[in-house]
């Protein structure tokens, strides 16, 4: 269904992806098995030459930086369209995670010396990126503990710590760092977002952490990193020093619509996938699989759920470019754990319909429900974008849970104080 | 979170619409037990001055017939807001179920002695209407299944049959009647719609049903009704002969998104108490209801879900008002299923929130609840909906399930000819 | 399926049980309009002379009071076979609730005193009881938050406060009130369980409060009751001042045996009229709905349930015999909110597959909905229920969250105290 | 909880069994990485030493096998206790899938001298077997649709077909094989069971299916397995010609409770995991992830998910050995989806709580989705059990479903062979 959101800037362009994503990529997919992803690399390196021929390249760059100055909600039509091939189109077309997000933060907040250092050959698909920020030690959903330190000597910052889950690191050229700089300022000014060159002494891969069965490599890899006495230049920091949890917030909300976006042109990816089987499969002489009202359920419910999502998030991409995503902070937490939890339960059925062959590596199906099933975790477990929202809605009706949880940390940071004399 | 959908025009009604609905009408909750509905009738008729007084009345009309000319998309958004008081809203505002539906029907079919004569009292709500399809002995969701029978005698239609869940029949003026005037035609040009004045002799209620301990009466009740015998002229049908079904079908895409609407208006009454409930009920000394992340579970997936589904209504009704229903069957479809059990899963979990109270009376809840469960039922149930999104979907994969159906219900009445020799 | 837990004992007893309920009682059911309950108590008292002349009233009872002697599992079993009759059976049988819990208790707690005086006559049905508890100002499922009072003034207790969901009071000749008595106690001390004669000056039913559109009467019905100035002789409380809270506790280890096993006949009686529904409706000419794969997941997800359901709830049970309550109280929570939950859902699906027929008062179903809809708020709200199971569990992987809530509680007293100087 | 199944005979064995687990499995967890599971093949060979010389060994075996005579019933107890050493228990035990089902399959229906060359080397761990009945081109949920044909020459078989999920293929000294023998028969009397040894010419395996991004060798593998002229004595089939589906029908019931006995035990594992990071992760100072309302809902649902489950199948296993498998199929068919179903949301939910971690191999959690998500597809998916569990209770109300679906058959082979002319 098409929606409201479609603008006629975007159409012709979305024509154009998908025609691409159909002729060009999708092909790919027949007889590839899924178990080894990165085995594609050089056949999708050669696809980008052909992106970049056509003018396609770099969708979500600003015009300045030749691109096509797409919103916010245009380009999430276009990163779902991408997504009808998944893990090949978003790399295809240069706006992959983690670099499309990186991108994003340099080009808002680095120094132009930064910017022509690392944005240029980044936007150019010249080289990779990585972010470093989630340790193994905190849980990530809380930004404010973090054990990786970069002391200043001098004019460098000399940084310790441990990462996981730094994805594509294998390969990079640069990591976004985040780091404690300032200790003894409120916990919200402690860390700032530094950029380290993977070649630094003491930058270490330790391994590509092994994810439901699959360490992979380059690109498709989440490293374990270490840094030991890695030094660097203080104008490595972004922004400032001690802005890094802003810098954060800032990324999460368009990361947020990227991520719902590629997830719902996944689910359009299953649910295709899904009808061809109900339509072809035959299960008794004479009777498809699709003519089982129980494949019908599963059909028709997914339907339901992707449509709605899509209205959601883009609605939502217009809010943040409209008005500021400061003033739908709610939405994105909401559509964050709504759209991933809706693209699990569609995958899962599309796994479903495929009986057998559904588990195997045979179709894309289990690689992206081993490399999404993270959707319900990382950038805020659903958990915790729901304690978020409904402590948010619940201010307005004059109950302040955060006030009172802020209380009862002081409560218990004088309790262990105490105890502790 | 306000929509891309909320246009200039309908943006200062929907202020004066929320501001009534908030002074005028919430404040008659208070204290009223919602065992009994009809009991607050003559309030709401007092209202119904005030709102005409206020050029609010019959905001879904068009301009010729004194409304503001509201697009279909427009006009849900009012009704949404009406809905935030259950039960009264839309009846104090006139347009209220099934009047509202009978007054499209009307002013799009009936010819103009109809309209003269039914449409305009209707309208200036001086009458009320009820509209008589199901039959207690035939499943409702298929049409094309009917025992009653309107056979042509001169001028007249004589009209036998029982129907039931003739909704608000108890003091209605006339019922529009699909009754099968062509037995021997294909089944979908079986049945007519026939206006019948609830004075006609052999026009019988036989009950009010009870449904969910809740007779009811007047407006709010669900009727019974024996027609024996039933003489009406045959200028009474409804466009024509036989176009009873395709009829039906007119009525149904806009009347989906009338009660999608309505479910998501009181989709937010239902989150509104409870959330006024979590922020303001002691469990513990110093702890508050919605501090306990089981409720903040409640009121995250609520909003999550609310959100989701205004927008894919309101995208479907934009569609309906731009490119026509027949275009978008599928959407509208899908809104069905999909809106109905959001509300009542929302509903449900406001219910669970209230404890106890919760289940009495003492709030409206309950009351949506008994008057709401049958959203999953009438206007085509769930699974009927289902099964027919999704051979709408397959069809498009090459798999036709209608078609063997249709051969299948051959062979079966071959079958059953055979059996019978 | 028969279960291990069928003793030789029991199975005949389940023979005569079955054969009553399904020859006398459940015929009662044909056109009974289940909106007004109390209609058939009369019918309900003549078939309790029948039982009595069988020899099967008072199942629950131990041999010394006139009854079998039967073990809680057993007794479990014919409560589900009553519950075939929902509503009818175990009023008919005398072990209906309350009164099958205030027997229990007087039983093992009351005085000889009192047994002669109250418990005699509740046990022949000569007179019902009600339990009044809950008070509307207090979340229920915390026992130790209470405003009812019992001053004691020589041989009296005066009694003052306003309880609600006093179910049955309506004709009652007693009640078992929760009060305070030792305010100064620690919070599970404070309560006594006390005998009021209804006929006190001061007791009050201020309404049989609307549940779900009926407010009922006699023993089909919910009391809000005022307690006023209320004087009964200090010999009234039962076991012991101070006390109440552990009977309370006593009380809710076999009660919740005796609901989940009422819940479970009336999930097999809703479980049978869905089947009898999708064998005997056609939807099509030629098609039962019971050959639809959406009906045949109903009732597949339905059977697994209730067979679930009930192995859990009479292994419980035989624990609870075997190694006392005391032992399986993570069991007892959890069979609590599973059961409610999963006849809940058995019972929408009923609903659902009768379609209009299922929202009407036409069949039992919505009765029993409205009816049981509190399954899962009463004795404790599943999230309660959830708490203490999951703290009892993390107790012994060395997480003591009672102990670090009770730390909570005592600083915001600590806090509270400060801020109010 | 202890259940009413836990016989004098099972305790003391249930306690050798534990510890065995606990003390000699269960630490080699630590450490090691599961996306390569084979690579632990060699130690838990030196384990299997260990259970021998404690006696441990084949605990499924009749006393005339060596074993230990326990009902089906006792040893689902063991088998659970094994599960919680996931992929290690079974195997070390010598109880491993496939070999236990080829085991009890070849005691019952094979020849003496089949046994001698066959059984008596797999009871002993000396050699495996593999199982060889799907096909990829047909749906393996309906036995009577195959392709793979044995042919009839003098004394041999001469065997030709393509299989696939023959599981523990690789290193497998013989695959029992499913052809069709007998083309012109009934369906369900046109295939057998053969014994095809391994290094018979012509048979071979194409490749270890990669599922979910693992394809694994030796025991931890899924062959895809091509016949071609593979020539084996008419004596190598199993209790004789045709007999094949039968024989599959009496692996099933069995071989479903072995199934689900291990899935809880599998969920014992992922709740034990799953309360132990709520109890140690620490998420803000001082406050564990355990102390959370969302990790205790799905704490509390999982305990009750797995305790209801263990009594649902135990007690069909009690029933098998009792009444006979035929007396309760509609039972096996339940407890196949009803736990499958369960384990996987148990399942879900540890994963959940260990956030990044639990998407990782550092655990045993992702292998275990990786392994078990084919849990709700093969032996019959889900659908197929309800389908069959509901066409089962509903031919008890009169509705034969299956007869009609006949006549279907029969009605559609007619039109084909209309069409055809």
């Amino acid at each position: 269904m098409e929606t409201i959101f479609t603008t006629e800037r975007v159409r012709p362009l979305l024509v154009q992806v998908r025609e691409f994503v159909q002729n060009e990529l999708i092909p790919l997919e027949d007889g590839f098995s899924h178990n080894n992803l990165s085995a594609i690399i050089p056949i999708l390196d050669q696809k980008r030459e052909q992106v970049k021929a056509a003018g396609l390249w770099g969708l979500h760059l600003s015009n300045e930086e030749g691109g096509h100055g797409l919103t916010l909600c245009e380009f999430g039509q276009i990163s779902e369209a991408l997504a009808h091939a998944p893990f090949f189109g978003h790399y295809v077309f240069g706006c992959q995670a983690p670099d499309i997000g990186n991108t994003e933060l340099l080009h808002k907040f680095a120094s132009e010396e930064l910017k022509e250092r690392y944005l240029k050959p980044l936007m150019a698909g010249e080289i990779r990126s990585c972010f470093s920020m989630t340790e193994p030690d905190f849980a990530g959903s809380n930004p404010t503990r973090m054990a990786t330190l970069a002391v200043r000597e001098g004019d460098d910052y000399v940084i310790n710590g441990r990462k996981w889950f730094t994805s594509s690191a294998d390969g990079a050229a640069f990591a976004v760092v985040m780091a404690v700089t300032n200790p003894d300022a409120a916990p919200h000014l402690r860390a700032s977002m530094i950029i380290v060159p993977t070649d630094t002494p003491g930058f270490k891969i330790e391994r590509n952490i092994p994810v439901f069965g699959e360490a992979g490599e380059g690109w498709f890899s989440h490293a374990e990193v270490t840094y030991t006495d890695c030094r660097v230049p203080v104008s490595n920091v972004i922004a400032g020093e001690g802005l890094g949890f802003r810098l954060a917030q800032e990324r999460l909300g368009p990361g947020r619509v990227h991520h719902c976006m590629r997830w719902i042109g996944n689910a359009e990816k299953a649910f295709d996938l899904m009808c061809k089987r109900a339509a072809s499969r035959e299960i008794e002489d004479g009777v498809m699989l699709g003519e089982k009202q129980f494949i019908q359920d599963f059909i028709s419910e997914s339907r339901a759920e992707i449509d709605a999502c899509r209205l959601y998030v883009l609605n939502t991409a217009h809010m943040i470019d409209t008005v500021g995503v400061s003033n739908v902070r709610d939405a994105v937490s909401a559509i964050k754990f709504y759209v991933a939890n809706a693209f699990l339960r569609v995958l899962d059925r599309a796994i479903q319909v495929h009986g057998a062959l559904g588990v195997t590596d045979d179709t894309v199906l289990s690689a992206m429900y081993r490399h999404e099933r993270g959707a319900r975790i990382w950038d805020g477990a659903d958990e915790v974008h729901k304690q978020n929202l409904a402590s948010s809605i619940l201010k307005k009706y004059g109950l302040d849970i955060k006030q009172k949880a802020k209380e009862l940390r002081q409560f218990r940071q004088m309790m262990a104080a105490e105890s502790s004399l």
